[in-house]
This record gives C-alpha cells, structure tokens and sequence, in this order.
C-alpha cells in the first residue's frame, strides 16, 4: 500500500466514524474496519467511541490475531472474499426491531437497497467469542447485512464510503418500518420489485452523492 | 430577464435548498426547479445534495432536453402553465403515510391548505423515465401537491418561496397526521371548512413571514 | 412605567419569544402580550416570527383597538383582570391531541400543574373576529390554558416568565399524554391530588429556576 | 480529602450534570449527590439547573441536616453503606413508562445491566418529606435504579461516573421499552441471561469508554 492510499483510507475511516456518531448511529461504540490492499489483514480502531478515534490509532491485525471486538469482523472476511470493509453498531430502530423479532423487509427506495434479505442472529448478548463471531458470519451469508437481536448491527461492503451509508439506510428503513407497522399494514416490495430499484438508488455515483453530504455535515 | 432578477431567483433558490435540508426534509437527494421568465425554461440544479449547491452551479435547461432528474420537473411545467416552480424531495413523513396507502387530508390549519387533495401514486421506485413523468404530472392534475409511493413527494408553486412553504406544511400535515392516526379518530376537516381556513393560513403575506423565520434559521 | 420597569419587561418579552422558538413551541407565528402597569393596555408584537422580533419593535395597544392577531389578547386581558400576561402559540403535541377532541390531563409532576382543566375549542380555524375570540376568552373562564382545535393553545398568567413556564409545561404535558395513550392505561390524577402536586412543582421560585435554565439555553 | 481528589471529584460532578442535561434527561430540575471519602456526608449542589450550575457552588452537607431536595440522597446512603453516589432526576421515557404502571424489563445490552429489577414507587408527587425519602429507600432495597410514578428516577452507584452512565442506560432502555411495547411482544430476557450480558456491557472499562464520549460530547 503505497502512503497515499493509505493515508486516503485512514481519512475515510475517520470520516466515517463520524458520520456514524452525528447521525445517531452509535453511542460510544461501534466498530469499522476495512481489508487491506494485500487482502490478508485488515485496518481497525482502539477501544473508544468512534466521536474521538483519531487516524493515528488506527492499526493492522491480521484475522488470526486475537484483538478485543475484532472477532466478528474477521470471520466475515475469511468468509467473505467479496468484502472490502465491515461496519459494526448499535442503532435504536435496528435494536427495537430486532427484540420483536423482525427484520427489514424492502417498502421504499433505501430499503429496496436490501432485497436479498437481511437475516437476524436470535442469540442475544455480545460476540463474546470466535465460535460465535463464525455462527454470525455464517449467518450473514452473501447478504449486505446482518441484525444481532437486542444488540445492533453489521453492514458489510465494497469501500468504507459503501458500508457507512448502507449503515445510514439499514438504520433509515428500520425507523420506517417500525413507524409503518404502527399504523396499519404497509405496502411491501416483492424482491424483484426492490432489485430493480437498488439498480438505480444504491449505484457508485448515489453511493458518492450521499457521502459527500453526509461528510459536509459532520465538518460543519 | 435582468440580471438583478436573476440573482434573486438564484438566492431564493438556494436559499429554498438550504431550509429544506435544515428542516430535515432531504437527505443528499431532493430537486428544485424555477420557470424561468420568458416561460419555456427552467433553472435547474447539479445533482448534488441541496445542502452542498452553490447558486454559481445553476443552470437552465429547457423542457424538451433530456437532464437527469428534470422529467418530472419538465413535465409538470409543460402540462401546468400555472406553475412557476416545483419541488421535489424524500420527507420521512410523507414516505411514512404512503407506503400505508395513505395521504394528506385536512385537519389542522396548516394541512388545511391541501384542501383540494393530494393525489398517490402508487407505482413504486424513482421517476425512471418521461412516460412515467407523465403520468405523474397527469395524477396531478389542479393539486398543489402529489405524493409517490416508497419515495416522497412534489409541490408545485407560484415562486420558489411558495414551493419551499408547501414543502413544509406538506411534511408537518403527514407527522400530525400519522401520529393523530396511530391514537385514534382525528377530526377531519370538510373540504369547504379546511378552504376557508386556507384563504387565512396561506396568504402571500404569510409564506413571507414564514419564509423570513425560516430563512433566517439558517444563517444562523 | 418607569424606564427600568419597561425594560424589565421589553427583555422578558424577547427572551419568552427566544425561548418558545428554541423549544420547538412555535415556528413563524406565535403571539405573546404583557398587560401594562395601569392595566389598561398591553405590550404586543409585530406580525413577525417570535425567532425575529426585536425589542424596539414592541409596541403598546389599549383592549379596544383592532390589530390584527390581537383579538384573543384583548378579550382576555377584559374578562381576567387578574392576567398580566397572554401567550399563544401552535406546538405540536397540543395541536394533536386537539384533533383527537383530548385536552390534558394530570398525570405527572408538571401535567399537575394544570390540575383546573384545559378547555378545549372545538371550533376550527384562526381567531379570525372579536366575536370568536370573546368566545374563546369566555370557554377559558378562570382556567390557566386554553386549547383550540387544530389550532394550539393560549396560556395565561401572572407575568411573562409565568406563561412562558407554561407554555412549556403544556406541551410537555400533551407529548406525554399523547404517547401514553398509545402504550395502554396511564394513571391519572384525581384533582386534589393534582392540586397538591401544584403547589409544589409550580411556586414562584421553581418558575424562576426554569425560567434562568431556558433563558440561559437561548443564550447559547 | 486531599485538594487534588476534592477538585476531581468536583470536576466529575460538574461533567455529570452537563452530560444529563445535554443528553435530554433533566430540564431545570435534577440533584446529583456524591458521598464524601470519610463516608459520614455527602457532596450537593444548590437548587439550580444542571445545565448552570458551577463548581465553587458545590457543598457538603451530613446525613442528618434537612437541606432542600436532600432527603432522598440522604436516606439512600444511610442504608446502602456501598453506594458512593446518588443521581436523582426527570427524564421523558422514564415518567412515561412509570404513569403506565410499567417499570425497566431486560431486553437489550443495555437494560440487562438491570437484570436485578427496578422498583416503581407508585405514589404521586415529589419526595416531599423524609419519611416518604425513607420509603423510597426501602422500596429501592438492592437495586441499582427505582422509578418514581409520574416524577422520574433515582439511580446509585459505585461513583459519579457510574451513576451518571446509569442513568443514560435506564432512559434508553425505557425508551426502547416504550417503543417496543406498542409494537408488539418484544422478547425479554431471563434474569440469568441479563446478568451473564452485564458482566460484559457494563464493566468498569465500559463506564470508563461511554464517559469519556458523553463528557467529550460536552464540551463540544
């Protein structure tokens, strides 16, 4: 990796972190991570909140080693060749409905986003430990997302900017979904319905089109 | 058109981008548009989020050309030669009611103002194409307002400051009326009471005052 | 009225107007009055946002001059000679449960407060003439707030910072009652009960305290 | 108490009652008390806003002597020797749940943390005397938090920072209770499950990490 995509990651894994705390996302703990170059290790942050990591703590731990809160992430990429970077966090609408039991189910432009599915692990507490954190990746499957009941979230993708708004829609489409079921019985999307749209809403340039909002407002 | 108009139309034009975003009414995706004042063009924007535009990126565009995002803007002006500005945007109230089916109907002095209606469309996932702007343009018709199924809404005007008005009154009537809904029986307005009440709560004089309140909140 | 005692009054007039805005009471329209030292006119306020008016804008009225919006203030300031100060506002929680045909009930420490009961106006629509504002004024009759439907509220008081207090106690009062409805049964109070309550919770020296944690988080 | 632990812990009350108030959890009213080092009084504060009060106006006042709003604090720390401090305040989800006769149910990471049960105190009103203070204490028995029907919460522990974290996680939790209650049968957690996640979620490297988030939040 030469400094200067290094220095580009670092800076979009601050960035991120950020956006995910002034949204409303994360209290003091979430956790990115992002797959190195070479593919066989992976950058990732100290234990604090993700409002006060800095760039220069940012580390590499290959996905052997045990580091505190990395278990999860690792059995994602050893899994999951495809994926580049893993965000982990504990929203409020993904906690509520993950204790009754649901799951996000495509009923607008964002939430179409997920039409294949995002399966929710039953088991409740903490990753605790590699046999759990491999249950859960197993779980996850080739999905863009994976709900933890009574716990949170993990959204995984092809950049860090990918994985930090598909936090930002996961979170968007369980506030509706939790609003909408109060009320009556919504309008679901059939899967093939909820593909044609993610064709056009969740494209590269909308990916870099939210970004550059998302990280304007956190530099206010 | 002089250039003293055309930097007012530029201001209130981000100015209309600006409250929308800070009243919570867009994400990184909302579209404004202004006839311009010969009638057989419009002042469009990049596709950039409302919060980031600045009014050296404007530009006008006629309503034959095809640009990304304008068909339901060109449409709209071409069947509605009333309307001198539209605004189109994703309000998580509006989303809400829609995907129940639902849509604005008078109860309060703002909601009143939709007296005439404000039709659905059903069909799901963004405008897609010029037939489907028809369509839209189509559903309509005479309304101040349509709303879209999944995806949000459009308001169409007699100035930018109008549209920015109607933008807000349209998102605060599907709050209260999601909320009215989900703890009982609303009262709901006839449509003679709720135009009567329109003829006071909307006056030129008051989306002037209005917009001045809203305006000024962000300078701040 | 000496100078001192008129300003006194011009900045306790502001800081309400500050405040209500900052809480989330009021958008661009929302009407607050003093009554003079003689008794026989009122402090009032432009036709401009409570976020906007500027101290030098006050002016004086007597109870039998039209001014517009001032209809209400002057029927009650001429059937209360007990009230120094009429406030009144569209905050969203009372405006909703003034659809559902609810007034507030005492159910906690501060919904004690209003332990005489709330009338509400099942009127629709503004004040709009003398004759529906004495209406008005009359369904108040010796009460602390008053709602009208679809509309907001007017409190009433014993000074500015009195029916500033109140003005934030009502709606709190009306968010809670509206969300405990949704949840099932809450307990409400009988009226002695409430009344006891009162006379803790609502002593001049708690109103002052509020007041200086409000006015201090305007100054901000 | 030497100079340097007096001036910390004045300084760990002080961030306290910033981060309740700027995280939604007390208006004007909230009292935090810390018990000093020789155990025999504890650290109080004057009849003030959280949000204003400074430092140099903090006070020791012993167990026994009546000072305004004290008798609760009092009467908690002369039964539960292990408490070291004492956060006492009014928070919306709380009151809400306690007028529904509800109290905190373990269902997610952080409600397990009062897997050992939080009692509602059912009568209305405020502390009022020291006997009902003495009431309140017995009632609260083992526990970490107890609910005051219509009035708000009282929460103890090992150190300020402690309690002011409890108190963030009774609020949540009683928010996501709420919430999950008027959309159905949310899966609580057994007693044994909750206690095995406390362990986890809240250690004294957890309180240390939420801390330093909330009290960096402040002093933004």
């Amino acid at each position: 990796m030469t400094d200067e995509s290094y220095n580009a990651i670092k800076n979009n894994f601050i960035t991120a972190l950020r956006i995910i705390y002034r949204e409303g996302l994360s209290d003091a703990f979430a956790h990115l991570s992002a797959r190195s170059n070479d593919g066989y290790e992976m950058m990732f942050m100290p234990r604090k909140s993700p409002a006060l990591v800095q760039g220069e703590e940012l580390f590499f731990v290959d996905f052997e080693k045990p580091v505190p809160q990395s278990s999860l992430h690792q059995a994602i990429y050893k899994t999951r060749p495809d994926v580049k970077s893993v965000f982990h966090f504990h929203s409020p609408a993904v906690i509520l409905l993950s204790v009754l039991g649901q799951t996000i189910r495509p009923m607008h432009n964002y939430s179409a986003i997920f039409f294949d599915g995002v399966p929710l692990y039953k088991g409740s507490g903490q990753v605790e430990s590699p046999a759990r954190a491999g249950e859960m990746a197993k779980l996850l499957g080739g999905a863009k997302a994976l709900m933890l009941r009574g716990h949170g979230a993990v959204v995984v993708g092809q950049s860090i900017r990918e994985v930090c708004m598909l936090a930002l829609f996961l979170e968007e489409s369980a506030r509706l979904q939790a609003e909408a079921m109060r009320l009556g019985a919504p309008m679901f999307m059939e899967r093939e319905e909820a593909e044609r749209i993610a064709k056009r809403t969740f494209k590269p340039t909308s990916v870099e089109r939210a970004w550059d909002h998302f990280a304007a407002k956190c530099a206010d």
